[in-house]
């Protein structure tokens, strides 16, 4: 019933042309929809999908959020979208990553279920065959680098924003996929010196190491430099296309399928350790005293 | 007696200085040798060969041109060559790439010989102790790429000739042993944007990211500079240089050796598809549409 | 017994400030320890330890030592030192890289044991949590290389001295662990290039590749330059910059820990080999001829 409510919905939303969709996929509910945190857009014309994350303030990845997300991914793949710009709502973050209250004093099956549903999701946006790009509108820390590194191709607005995994800050560690993701984009040299500093890159050092691809001065530039790439790949069979791609990303693909259980009993020993809770613990402190 | 009579028409060739050799070698056929697909002159002085692929009119990779490809390059490795320069002896292009007409509405018999020919001679030039380089003079698209990256050092003339692997523009998918070698070239994060596209680059372009070492304007400044490599190797002790390259290329290698079979298999499934088929067939039209 | 005077020393060490230790660590000897080959300097505020190897006249890296620096690597762990930085009290060379009198008409079992020490000293240097940075005032060829290659940063003086893996040039082979450091410094494409060549880098040139991080003109800057980097990390948890490293080393790591056995044995058997032998016989001949 779900399905073809969606489905419907779809086609309705086709037919409209370009406009969000009414509510949100959700796979693990039986209530009925709640507001969506994610808008998606397609253009009639191009086929292309512009996501957007909306989940003010910041646009933490937290289990409902990444749930929503993997659904909407899964849509697109249904609909042969031929792309996908991923953005966000907020006019000063793209996303703050991962939310620290799914790990800050959680139970382990808490923690579980949301490292499995970002890890889920992850292998959904990084082996997508849909030509994928990050409009980065806003500061991108930890899992939100995460999530503009998994897309083909980042636009970043600047020059005040900022990007990076930065992770250790947090007595946290970025695990084995963050750190894939990050060398293909910059190398394992930059890779290393930017994840035992947890350095945060401003958007023009992003863009000299190669970890965004080109700044712009707005989101609206941001989508516009994002519809360009995507029409690179306008006469390119699908199917040839996203083989190469599930090829490239062969790494990244392979550890999640084959280490995917390890890479969780680690994260909930690591998440849950007497250090790493501390460093939240600060963290959270530190932002409290930051808003008042 | 076939291998006595290369032997001795290689001794031939040397006792009279730089000439071409007046037949290739064969190891497939008892019929006497047809004209050589690929001449190879020896400089009797410096000992480097000078390979030039001469199967006109642009030097299409099919089965009897790769067997005879990997017959010189056996020839070279017995007569201790202290180099091994690849070019064309077209004005225009290097090589045009894999034969098409070796998987369109070809046999899964044919596909196979062609691929396991394919397989081999390119193990034989990439991991080759002799020290190789592609002296670059015309166009070098999918297979005539994978060529070029397979030697160790490029030299391309410059600027109007292309070069890249174009492989989804036809709806068909560059195996990974294709892409670690543009991988090896430039890295991962250029071989994900040219493959997913792909992009043909101009010789300037080219030259940009890496995929080749030197641009020059001719074909004589082509061989000089390959000359000038390979001189670099003049006093290393060829045994440690052979070892050292085949640690360097550990991961090509390794996955030819490993990987063979599954790689034969995947590339006769891909390419026998209906959507690739569809993709030759268009390529095919298209080129007619040229040429008329 | 030796640890808790090892332990006391270094007690001693820090309440005196920062100043040599007296003695350094010998682990595989009950004699009385000879005189240091290795200084080691720990800066009582910064926590940052200076290791100067002081085994005139260049540093050669023999069984002797390799172990009195793992035991330095050890010590400074134990110690929760907040930064190693690895110089040479020669004014003319960092390390020379390994001591060919191990290999020389030696037998296999010094050769084994040599090799052994060889590859666990590096281990402890390449994988250890405390940051490291190689401050190199002088010539770094081949084990030399490695050694600055296995630090997280590396300084050098310029423009006189030159660093590379030439071990190609003596007809011996850098092995895969020494490949994967360059690899991770400079990427495979200038890793290929410089070892299969044995190529030795003016300072300029190795800061254009990337196999140096940066220039400066003599070895107090080089400290300073080294102490700053270090700097980075002081409010880095070390747990988590620790578990981070271990991953962006994982494929050395993981080389070492799998394979130590197979690349013993690989080394022995080439390092006896007679072309190897004549190279070392060459190489030596040559020195001695320089220095008369």
């Amino acid at each position: 019933m779900a399905g073809i409510y969606r489905s419907t919905r779809y086609v309705l939303q086709n037919a409209f042309g370009s406009r969000s969709l009414p509510g949100a996929v959700r796979f693990y509910s039986q209530k009925p929809d709640p507001a969506p945190l994610i808008n998606v857009d397609v253009d009639s014309k191009t086929g292309v999908a512009t996501v957007t994350m909306n989940s003010p303030p910041v646009n933490t990845l937290n289990t409902p959020f990444l749930n929503e997300m993997g659904g909407v991914i899964k849509e697109l793949e249904k609909n042969k979208t031929r792309g996908l710009i991923l953005t966000s709502s907020s006019n000063s973050v793209f996303s703050a990553g991962l939310d620290i209250m799914e790990m800050y004093k959680a139970p382990r099956d808490q923690m579980a279920v949301f490292w499995t549903t970002l890890q889920n999701t992850w292998l959904s946006l990084y082996r997508t065959g849909i030509p994928t790009v990050a409009a980065i509108n806003g500061h991108a820390p930890a899992g939100g680098c995460l999530l503009a590194l998994s897309c083909e191709y980042r636009v970043m607005v600047g020059p005040k924003f900022t990007i990076g995994l930065n992770e250790t800050q947090l007595g946290i560690v970025a695990p084995p996929w963050f750190l894939i993701c990050m060398r293909e984009a910059v190398g394992p040299r930059q890779t290393e010196l930017a994840l035992t500093s947890g350095k945060m890159f401003t958007a023009t050092e992003a863009l000299n190491i190669g970890l965004v691809d080109q700044l712009v001065s707005n989101k609206e530039e941001a989508l516009a430099e994002a519809h360009k790439f995507i029409a690179r790949f306008a006469k390119i069979p699908p199917l040839a296309r996203k083989l190469t791609k599930e090829f490239t990303r062969q790494e990244g693909i392979k550890y999640m399928e084959e280490k995917m259980l390890d890479d969780l009993e680690t994260f909930v020993d690591v998440a849950s350790s007497p250090s790493a809770q501390k460093g939240m613990e600060m963290y959270l402190e530190a932002l409290k005293k930051k808003s008042t």
